[in-house]
């Protein structure tokens, strides 16, 4: 980790960073996903330093979720007095299973149907942003991200992302000195789609895979994994690929 | 344009790159929305000569759409004797819009709507993509990205793409090249998100957009508006900005 007064002056940075872009873009504020996580609370919490509670808007996007993430959710803008909205799209995922498994005629894979929902949500908070000329703000860690442990056009898509460069220790650092709620600094990551946690699913935890970030070593069997699961998801950090040849051009 | 040799050519060694990209990345075949435009055919034709007609999955998705792009997407689809399925996004998409004006309290804007849309085909080619290891593969030419008139995270968002360095007129040229029928390559380019063609859309015409590129010049009001969109649209080609310090990393 980072020590603690550096991360606080990045973390200060970081705010600042967020005002600008904004103001640069001529935005009227930002659009957040509020998962009830720690990552998302303390995006939350940033972005209404930086820009002050009414240009915060924070949305609830629960499909078939825990109802404890939705209470969370609530806790934290509650905590920062921002605008909170909740938009519950387990029937329109419903809908769309059902479409495409009809047409298809085999069942949609299970990695399929967990990634149908980040991208609902992508929309959702666009269709939003759009309508009241915000920007999405993205929550992703740099952990998460090095991994890739986010779905691709879904979570992993917004407009710009204020701790993608903090581990997700460092965010948990950031989050308790900007007062996001204990209840949630405590609770164990968990992207909310299945019971597992994220640590579980990705077989390695958010230590080893920081130790390694910040090292480059760590446990052999983690280091393994870690190396694994960042080569599979390369596609996922580069520009998508496109066909190339010499031409001469006058626009980029 | 290219002239027409090495047209050819380049367009020869666009289909090698798609078969080395779907056996490197391990993947079954390609997932294809099939607009029924001139540019989704070229990519069938591309695909189909790279693959065969086995892996190369076209899917049309109306979205409360012009019946005649139906119809010629079907022609396409039989053309190249490849499968074709139908999926009708207009019951989803009608859900979406309800569900989030009921929640802001607000009409959902113009602009707005029209993104919902190739979101929701993006979510759809994934779903089905994942489900059958197979890539989803895009569609976008040159002009189009170059002056940003495409949905970011929608139709601009892929695994890979074949023709992001062909020009629309180049575009058409392979098309007709590789048997696309003429009745698709003689349309107006048309988004089918609305009545108006893209041309009308963008108050530039294809051909001034190609010149620009080609030659860093064209018509007066025609530069202002081309340099315009490309500049306010970079963001749809830049890298996702994320606030960023200097630090050690073993992982990138």
């Amino acid at each position: 980790m980072l020590d603690k007064q550096k991360l606080i002056l990045e973390s200060e940075n970081a705010v600042t960073w967020i005002k600008k872009y904004v103001e640069e873009n001529k935005s009227k504020g930002v659009v957040i996903g509020n998962s009830g996580g720690k990552d998302s609370a303390t995006v939350i919490a940033m972005a209404t330093k930086a820009l002050g509670k009414e240009k915060v808007l924070t949305v609830a996007m629960p499909c078939n979720s825990n109802k404890e993430d939705l209470e969370d959710a609530k806790l934290v803008s509650n905590k920062f007095e921002v605008p909170f909205i909740e938009i519950d799209l387990a029937k329109i995922y419903n809908e769309y299973e059902n479409t495409i498994t009809r047409v298809i005629e085999t069942n949609i894979s299970d990695n399929s149907k967990t990634n149908i929902k980040p991208r609902l949500r992508m929309t959702t908070l666009y269709a939003i942003a759009q309508t009241m000329e915000y920007l999405v703000i993205g929550t992703g860690n740099l952990c998460e991200i090095l991994v890739g442990y986010t779905t691709k056009w879904g979570d992993s898509a917004y407009d710009f992302n204020p701790i993608g460069n903090f581990t997700a220790t460092e965010v948990l650092e950031i989050g308790k000195y900007l007062g996001v709620p204990d209840k949630i600094l405590k609770k164990s990551p968990n992207d909310g789609l299945g019971m597992k946690t994220d640590e579980e699913k990705m077989g390695v935890t958010y230590k080893q895979i920081e130790k390694y970030i910040e090292t480059g070593r760590t446990d052999d069997a983690a280091m393994k994994i870690i190396e694994k699961l960042n080569n599979s998801t390369q596609h996922k950090r580069k520009k998508v690929p496109i066909y190339t040849f010499e031409r001469k051009k006058f626009l980029m």
